[in-house]
């Protein structure tokens, strides 16, 4: 087996079997493999693309270069979520625990954001304390004691993931299926779970703007899912504009803890809802998705989810004065509000633009090392189909010094008003499973 | 302007504009864009194609990313040939003196052989004392006293095109037309010529197989040519079998001194006429094909083709009496003649296994530092189409000790002996040119 006959399979379109995919990836991981020569492969497979088969072989082998956690103990089952990342999701922070106190482990490992979306970690550590950084022990443990927990990937998790990952930031190869749903996958796996809700955005906001892409990408990682012997379901929501009201890391810990006591946002509070429904039907634990939205918004209501939280910010090290009176949080120096500049209907709101102004007030990131400011974001107003009059706040930006002015412009830019009434575009577009 | 934009422009088949190419070009050169980024570009490149425009800028890129030859001296076309590469080529030692003695300058830059085929320079190399490595004064110099010479690639010639090509060797993107065009027409306009003639073999032994792809390619550079104002025609000439009847290093300078002195095989001696002509046609020197070839017949008869192949000889420091009695040669220690197992007509002269058979033998080189034997080689007795009774020599292998064994092997595995009447292939399919 050679390396360069491999890149040349897959540049004249011929699948590759399994050993060759292992050795691609055992060969990559260990340094024998030159970063030229995989880019080669990445840019072959990002044109030429990758079958099934590939792409579960492709999953497996970069699983394998790391640890997969076992967790010893039994009894409820192991369910995870993943969105492929969007401006204002903080979904997973409220869905974990509200879906723990349901009777089920969730044992999550999440990301960081970058460029136009927001991370989970980032959102998470605003809460003075809150540790993201746990070995796989603590991790496990915490399963085990509270049912939830939200870290960051470890160095030993799918380290082969992480190469490439890096690679393909800088070879203009991102944005390829099977090398998305691969990426996603091998990382999920490696937590020891038995099923995974996917939330695959599409829409302005999403990094697949095409609801048809969209909709490969969930379809083709519950397919990895079936090949892996797990259990798989997808959503395919909205992001033509902010969930929830809130953009920004310690604003979306506070509209979190809204969701957590039953009132929030529709929006943020129905997602919330559905995926964890979604959830509790892989765990067998509803036996309809009715029966499982039921449980959701029994566990909110009930206070039981938001005690789940308060639990687990404990456990991971936080402050839970910030979680029991959000007013504690620090806030920003100044509070812009941008108000409608005429009578109308909100037509575009647009997720992107608002993603990238909150980034320029400090909130996000463009390079790893970027500084997050906690405190900096946007709380908007008017959703699209809402009507506004003239004069009537849109959105409140909360800033320090940094990308006022920009921000505001990109703010202003984003939203249309129109005349005409505009429909609120649905939130879940379609549902794809195993079954 | 950033290379992942440009990377993404190719992956997404979006043609690159010219002073995209430049910045790729100048800043890979500079080593401030890295191989994993030029390897992805370069796949992009190979699956995605590119447009003439797109591929006369990357020749250019590639020309001026080093030295371009003036030839101050005015007065005769300076006129050059360059073959795609094939087994017992070795036109290009008579047709550079040949065509010279008809008042054109042949100012050749030529390579070496790497995998099954055989390489000018090896070739000339094999004559005590004749040395490769001039300097661009000494090849100008040369050029105007003589009228001809076949050097190496200096340093200063397309160092863009020398660093690609060794990035295409290791990433998988050798079999590119764009790609493999512009690092021809690079190293040649470098030479400062008026006109080339290019022989762009296709068949077995040749790098494009089939017929289609090698017009493709021809009718890439002929076009690249026009661009850069420049006369550029081309042939499509067969490599099922190879050229001539001997393959090795000295034994092709032996058959050179043949067809310099009007005699030699007749498809080597005819394909340096055909050649030649057509540099003759380019540089208005001929008024038709046919008066090109009774011209270069002429110059080959009278000896004075000969005589301008001892002056360059000389000139570049290799012992003549090598070349004015060629038994000065040493012969390889072994000859071994491999018989007809069968009365009928030969079939098949497989090229490319009758090449990589010399290689085997010590002729060829596998790695850029391998050592060449001059002496060994085949001496190939029968041709496609050829009666041969059973017994009678088909091949009589020049061997020392290396890869005896395997050799033979090879080359009797390459011949096929059929009953049928077989139809002898024609040399020259096709001619393409700007007008």
């Amino acid at each position: 087996m050679h390396v360069i006959e491999l890149i040349q399979k897959k540049r004249d379109r011929q699948p590759l079997l399994k050993p060759e995919i292992n050795y691609l990836i055992e060969n990559y991981t260990s340094g024998t493999i030159p970063n030229y020569q995989m880019s080669a492969f990445l840019m072959a497979t990002c044109i030429n693309g990758m079958n099934d088969e590939e792409i579960s072989w492709l999953t497996d082998a970069m699983l394998y270069s790391g640890e997969v956690i076992v967790h010893e103990a039994q009894g409820a089952p192991l369910i995870d979520k993943h969105s492929t990342g969007g401006v204002g999701d903080k979904i997973s922070i409220p869905l974990a625990p509200a879906v723990a106190a349901c009777g089920i482990k969730v044992p999550m490992i999440a990301g960081r954001g970058l460029g136009h979306t927001g991370g989970t970690l980032d959102k998470l550590e605003s809460i003075p304390g809150f540790r993201c950084d746990l070995s796989s022990n603590q991790y496990k443990a915490q399963v085990e004691e509270i049912g939830c927990v939200i870290m960051g990937q470890t160095k030993d998790i799918a380290p082969a993931d992480k190469m490439l990952y890096a690679l393909r930031d800088v070879s203009g190869t991102v944005e390829s299926i099977p090398l998305i749903a691969s990426s996603i996958m091998s990382k999920k796996l490696a937590e020891g779970i038995d099923g995974l809700v996917l939330d695959v955005k599409f829409g302005s906001g999403a990094f697949m703007k095409e609801l048809d892409k969209a909709r490969m990408l969930a379809s083709t990682m519950v397919t990895i899912g079936a090949h892996m012997g797990k259990k798989v379901s997808a959503c395919l929501t909205n992001m033509d504009q902010p969930l929830g009201t809130m953009v920004g890391n310690a604003l979306e810990i506070i509209e979190s803890i809204d969701i957590l006591q039953g009132r929030g946002p529709k929006d943020s509070l129905a997602l919330t809802v559905e995926l964890g429904a979604e959830m509790l039907m892989l765990a067998k634990k509803a036996s309809s998705l009715e029966d499982g939205r039921q449980q959701l918004e029994e566990s909110l209501s009930s206070g039981r989810a938001f005690d789940k939280f308060v639990s687990m910010v404990k456990a991971q090290g936080g402050d839970i004065k910030y979680i029991l009176e959000p007013k504690n949080f620090r806030p920003a120096s100044q509070k812009i509000v941008i108000e409608s500049p005429d009578n109308g209907y909100i037509c575009h709101l647009d997720s992107r633009s608002i993603g990238l102004a909150a980034g320029l007030l400090g909130g996000g990131r463009y390079q790893l090392t970027d500084e997050i400011n906690p405190s900096v974001g946007l709380e908007i107003h008017a959703k699209i189909g809402d009507w506004v009059n003239k004069g009537q706040p849109l959105c409140t930006v909360h800033a320090d010094e940094k990308g006022v002015a920009e921000a505001i412009l990109r703010i202003k830019k984003a939203i249309n008003i129109v005349s005409q009434p505009v429909a609120k575009p649905a939130l879940c577009k379609d549902r794809i499973s195993t079954n």
